[in-house]
């Protein structure tokens, strides 16, 4: 019979444990028993011309892991001598899923449940730039929330940094067949004021593959399109990753971005190129930037939104 | 005014072309012109000692992307006018998204839909290993599939690489407070036979934080914990990126896995470390491998299963 | 003759203007005319139904890149015609290379030239701990810096995030033949506090693959043994990239490291998994820290260090 | 006293052993004795309700390990007891380094070492396409390979995936100094048929910073420049890993590459975004390609070469 020493002993201690033919007591005890027993030859016969092993330091290292055994939880403890992978502490955090999972959990932030516009503010036209902010002119209309024609971009108040978002969206019905391609049904969801993922109805009106709905706009065409009609609600499942930079205009690591549209997954966490940008080369356009809002795009279209939320990472 | 040239170019003929001021025959013909122009006083005019631009060689490049500009479709030849950055080709796959997100997009193959077991087998107990295969003895219960007593694992017949997989789950009821930790309510989604994701009862009943549900098994604890109770319908959504290898026992990248549970974020994109193994250190037996199936893991744990689905990536 | 026309026309403008047909100005205010032209004609036609196109957007964003066209270089108006992905700006900064590669470039920052220890200070033996710092006690001795028999570790007073550090080292000559394994040169070069490229003897020592000469300690193993003599100098090139945090206790990014040891590759952008620690599983101890000293570890053996540079990253 | 157990276990027979207090065959022969009572007295107490412990499965897993502990080396042996993490097996392969750090090791292919071309063939000019191959028509001169002026590209006629190449070139003297910008010394490495890394007098020549020498031409500038004069040899040191393709068009991870130049980092793993390509957008022109050839760019200049050596990784 073959073993690996070191996983059979965790086993063999497993099993006196589990099967009470050992206290965890008792077998803590004969442990630093037969250790100090080592030690103490040990330290009679250290041998000439090696570095003694520094005990000092090697127990400094270990009280940071233990205090004392007693302290533990007797699931600890049986942690404690079971594997050392088994990882007990700090708890994982509780929450409540929603009631159906595209309703928000406990630790999520409710951006609009079709009340009230309170976490809402307003931007000029298209995806904002340096133009003032001013009180919100939305309106609650056909089950959500959606722009009046004389209205500009919605905002968060609140700037965000790594989240799931969820949102629900559907584009305006009774267009003319003549419209076409991005003036049907556009608008967006900007995250942190540059990385606009792409609004449009794209159930069967065709346009340039990286500027559809699901498309991170300019940069990525979705990997599939489950677009649903217009006039039908479709739902954004949005996990961001907010840039860290190394310079003014240099990313350390880029944003990245998974989007799961309509329960069919069509961005696989990408690397945004850079900022949002037409139509030149975003990488040129970086600019160091901090927490940002989401920013819902009016581009001309009464796009309608609703059960928003957002958890941060 | 001070303008981007090569961006108010491709501005101005937007323009020209979109309010019809010209027709994009003649722009194509007026560029001709210029350019054959151009090209000839160039020709003529060829500085002494450099290089001829090698214009052959510039027309193979070109023509990889535009063969006949007649043979384009009208939208086509606008794209080709407004940005090289917008893409038509090929047109992104349509599907039919799921009448509830939950439900099955077109393009899923469906491995449980409540009524057969055509899409499985079953493998012995545990996470399989060399064991043979058999027919599947599991039942049709409780609105799922379920392991009778005697039955070992599921396993599908057919095999995956890259995917999305959607799994919704339930553990058993009735179980006496006395069965606590890896006990109650173990099972898990073990994909290409290596890599496990837990499945426990986690509502209120700590373990270590490695192995609760939604871990990856002993190498990430869930971020949050989303748990619904015993016996309430739980549900996975899963992207999976299989790894590839550089060599027989090292990967090139390892597999990566993003979980969704009860539609919360509990595993972004991480690397798995290596083959789920208790209790060792995986990066130590990492062995290259192929596409593989999904396996359900009886574990002694009567734990029912519905509404399976998994795209191909 | 088809042409990918965007392509085309900046080359046909290179040719004009690297041919002298046409001067940078008239191209420019030729195509300022077209444009107003266009513009002019646009504004008159604009459609009813569709949006306007919001100029002062898109000139706001343009003049974030030009500025005036006359305050540009004579190159810098060449590129802007060119080819919006020639970036001139800014310039890269131009040092003097070393003599020999293996001497120090203009921007390093010598550590260790074979005169003085000025940038050095001395900790504990081993890697250190929390043990408090005092004056270096190294000597200099066979063209190089080591430690005397007392002298604990020798840290930079510097502390630096990434950079680029060479080193040359040798292992003492003359030790018995029963000196093996770990005991047989010993040494290392301790990254943050936290990092070890393993230093050893390793031309004819075998020991543990991921404990060798060339090895991240205890986690990577080289890719090949290049080791020379005992006594023999020999180099790393050491390429770092520092981790940045997620949390106190969590990696964002976690350290990467590229080495090449006598010339040849031996970690390739490696990540590290944390701490070196023996023997225990590094990422269970990870803490945050910020920039920190590169330190050379007395381990009971003379190794001797020279030509000591870094640069920042 | 308060201590880990796992580690302070391996670290009590760590002494044990190094102190001969006790031989490794009575500690594997008393912990076999150990781990036999436990299991005989485990089998007999199988408490009701919980799944057996499945052996025949554990020791499977460890017999992948183990083997014959007689089989071990003393050296594996002390391995074997002191911690898993001590990898042996297989050994680091043992090559030779160059004598000086330029020069090739043992395991290079030496792809010109100034005899004979015998590892060249010639491509058209340029970035090569489609061209035929014919013999090598450049000639040895000024300590190297230079192209004559009816020369095209030099190309191996082995190909590569991932590799380590050094190489050293100089650009020509006595151009005159109306001579400027890419026209100046202006070559190329080029990798797989498809990525440039520039060659350029870069002295004092300024140009568009993505195109002077060190950088990946059009794609990422150099992170400084530490250029040589015209005339005098330079080196990069270059490490490369392929892409590998998720289908025809698209990269499963782009290619990556770090340059060192002249001893200076000047590129650091950064992820190649396509094939090199004048004046173009790489992304969209991506082709999945195998292993593929070193280039050494004819771009009118006689440029040369010398001392070529490449490691497969």
């Amino acid at each position: 019979m073959l073993l690996t020493f070191s996983h059979q002993l965790i086993y063999l201690f497993n099993y006196l444990i589990f099967n009470s033919l050992i206290t965890m007591k008792q077998l803590f005890i004969l442990m630093l028993l037969l250790f100090s027993c080592a030690l103490g030859n040990a330290q009679q016969k250290a041998p000439v011309g090696r570095m003694p092993v520094n005990f000092a330091e090697q127990e400094a290292i270990v009280k940071k892991f233990t205090n004392s055994f007693d302290s533990l939880t007797p699931m600890q403890q049986i942690m404690f001598f079971t594997n050392v992978k088994h990882i007990m502490d700090p708890e994982v955090t509780k929450i409540e899923p929603g009631k159906i999972d595209s309703d928000p959990p406990s630790d999520a932030i409710d951006l609009f449940n079709g009340k009230d516009l309170n976490e809402w503010e307003e931007v000029a036209w298209g995806r904002g730039g340096p133009g003032g902010k001013k009180p919100i002119t939305w309106i609650i209309k056909d089950g959500g929330m959606q722009p009046s024609s004389s209205s500009g971009s919605a905002q968060t108040k609140r700037v965000f940094r790594d989240f799931q978002l969820h949102i629900e969206w559907k584009t305006p019905t009774g267009l003319p067949a003549t419209v076409t391609g991005q003036d049907r049904g556009n608008s967006g969801v900007i995250i942190q004021g540059n990385y606009e993922v792409q609004i449009l109805d794209s159930y069967s009106n065709r346009t340039y593959r990286n500027g559809q709905a699901g498309a991170v706009y300019m940069q990525y065409a979705p990997l599939v399109n489950p677009s649903r009609k217009e006039g039908e609600w479709q739902t954004y499942d949005i996990i961001y990753t907010a840039p860290r930079f190394k310079d003014s205009t240099t990313y350390f690591t880029p944003p990245r971005i998974t989007i799961i549209y309509n329960g069919v997954l069509v961005q696989n966490n990408v690397a945004i190129q850079g900022p949002t940008f037409f139509p030149g080369i975003p990488q040129y356009i970086i600019k160091e930037h901090g927490d940002g809002p989401i920013q819902l795009q009016q581009h001309g279209n009464p796009t309608t939104f609703r059960n928003i939320w957002i958890r941060e990472l």
